[in-house]
């Protein structure tokens, strides 16, 4: 009595993701030369406020750089700039004023926005992007160690709303990803070194080499030498990506991004108001998980002084007050609510080596927070 | 100096299209067959106010379906009603509530927003459940010719902004497509006859098979008759899955929907203030890119004349006073300027035969514009 037919496609997507320096010095082509030939390439900059306060002459170094590739390159409007930060994905203001510019300028489908900033304004005008014309070319310029190590690679965009992070947004894969490594020069303290968990998260469930390359050169990560830092960016992102190409980017059916200690992370961040910034927040979270997997035997109490010994070196705190018990359970609760109603866990086997769990639990979880309590009050480990 | 790598993957989509007739009747299973085996799918209706003005007991039908199938069905909440047609996509009041509902009621990316309706409730609520939560799952419920026929089988979704049409939305496939006769009985005499220029369309350019058909069925759909209507429905149906799942699904390229005749149907809409609705548009746009093609000796006047007396059986006319020279020349500038530069236009090489284009003269079009005006007042040709 019905006809039933079905439809199948496969949607293919390809994209460059560069690593280098001084992105819109005169010497450099790399960017002019992602574009295809033809008719200049129409481009609208959307800049984050704090990197232009870093940078005052970014916007005139790029208008100089579009002026002297004029046959391939064509500003439709002057660079907008917009607050940094989780305050321009709260505000809906940021977002309404970058799609009212696509709208204004005339920017179309065959049109580039390039988002250059921290993971937050790459989120946001991601999602500007995604949903104007059904989606404007989006070029990321990734200005921060969390951003160019983890999420400015990936395929999702967002913002904020009711009060719930990333509520809306979308899964759209950039047209091009160009880290320039020049940025991460005027970073602040903390978010030099916060940014850096997103590598040893990685490297906990994936890489033991990268783990012990992470050991290795935590000391001069701290110390903010160039070399490594820029090295542990691309392996960094390497893992990510392939994460994403491997099974499902989209994240369809229940498989989870790179996500270990994150139930936690996202939790503590809420709880802090954001005092506690996201990469800061993933190291407790990580160490959180770590002492659990400790705890339920699946990992060696020498591999947790490891772990430890390694965020320490980086001068990461592993305990926080805001870290209270229930809160923390009821972060649980959230996360599993958020996943649809089963949970799934990252917890470590071993050092490089992540294990998919189902339930946690409740007491166990307060101990490992004990754990890491006593360990940060009383460091019973060698902190060195 | 730089280190460049390559992201590529692909993202595999695969959903069901279905043709029945009351799908909420209580004998019937391919509702509640679509959803996985496991714990129950949580829903939220979305429903199209004028269907339900139509079909008083569709609310308390779908209540009784759910309750029927408990162990497999849930609702989330009371089924919400919107305003229907145009109106929904241009306020975006409409917009709101339902996103705003996915935030109320927890409906996340493993539940299911049903969205029955028209065209433009289905790509109302079909946008609001693709950026909630990143994607939440959306079943569609085409009620009508035209969103049965081509809109409701596709990847887009939509609403309006700065007073353009579709200015917001996204590609994203839905989880499934129920097509259900039943409401097209009820539908106005206009919107019934209008429809079909969608089917009327994708024959000239792709089917003379199914032009011929539509030929000797003309008079049966006129008079309402049920079983071409639904065949009409399928094939029409069919054809623009194919063209969709053939290329580039989400037209990332420069390859086109099946738009042959839409150029100068969107310009007719918003020139009658879309007194002139999309499918009587479509019939006119149609009629006049036929004619362009004969003056352009691309096809026979025989096969102009068997087109024009296809539409002419079915009730629609080929021109209306709103058709402006001037404006109608504006409306192909503004397409060449949606389409960011290069024009690209569907004609006829013969029935059945479409072919691209890249520029238009725009004596010929007013020529055109002509043979529809006397035709229309003086039938040169015979109308039956």
């Amino acid at each position: 009595m019905a006809t039933l037919l079905q439809q199948s496609f496969s949607v293919s997507y390809s994209y460059p993701v560069a690593f280098t320096e001084h992105l819109f010095a005169s010497t450099q082509t790399l960017f002019v030369d992602i574009f295809p030939k033809g008719q200049p390439a129409r481009l609208f900059f959307v800049l984050d406020e704090g990197v232009v306060a870093h940078h005052p002459g970014l916007i005139s170094q790029i208008k100089t750089y579009v002026a002297s590739h004029s046959s391939r390159l064509a500003l439709v409007a002057e660079p907008m700039v917009v607050v940094g930060g989780e305050a321009c994905k709260n505000q809906t203001e940021a977002y309404q004023q970058v799609v009212e510019a696509t709208h204004i300028h005339g920017i179309d489908r065959h049109s580039y926005l390039v988002a250059l900033g921290g993971g937050a304004v790459l989120d946001m005008v991601g999602f500007a992007a995604a949903i104007s014309h059904r989606g404007i070319r989006l070029i990321r310029v990734p200005t921060t160690v969390l951003s160019q190590n983890d999420s400015g690679v990936g395929v999702k965009n967002s913002i904020n709303a009711f009060g719930k992070k990333n509520y809306l947004g979308t899964f759209t894969p950039p047209f091009a990803v160009l880290n320039d490594f020049a940025f991460l020069q005027t970073l602040e303290e903390r978010d030099w070194r916060s940014g850096i968990s997103e590598a040893i998260k990685v490297a906990l469930i994936k890489d033991l080499n990268f783990f012990e390359w992470l050991e290795q050169h935590a000391a001069a990560l701290a110390r903010r030498e160039m070399e490594p830092m820029k090295e542990h960016v691309i392996r960094s992102a390497e893992h990510h990506m392939a994460h994403i190409a491997s099974k499902d980017p989209f994240e369809f059916g229940s498989s989870r991004p790179l996500d270990f200690g994150h139930w936690a992370a996202h939790k503590l961040e809420k709880l802090s108001q954001f005092r506690i910034r996201h990469g800061e927040a993933v190291a407790i979270g990580i160490a959180l998980d770590s002492a659990y997997s400790f705890l339920q035997g699946r990992i060696q109490e020498a591999d947790l002084h490891r772990i430890f010994n390694l965020f320490h070196a980086l001068g990461l705190s592993l305990y926080v007050p805001e870290l209270q018990e229930e809160a923390l359970l009821q972060g649980l609760k959230e996360f599993q609510e958020h996943l649809g109603g089963t949970l799934t866990i990252m917890l470590l086997e071993g050092l490089g080596r992540g294990v998919e769990v189902h339930e946690m639990d409740q007491e166990l979880i307060l101990k490992a927070l004990q754990v890491l309590k006593s360990w940060e009050n009383t460091p019973i480990f060698s902190k060195n």
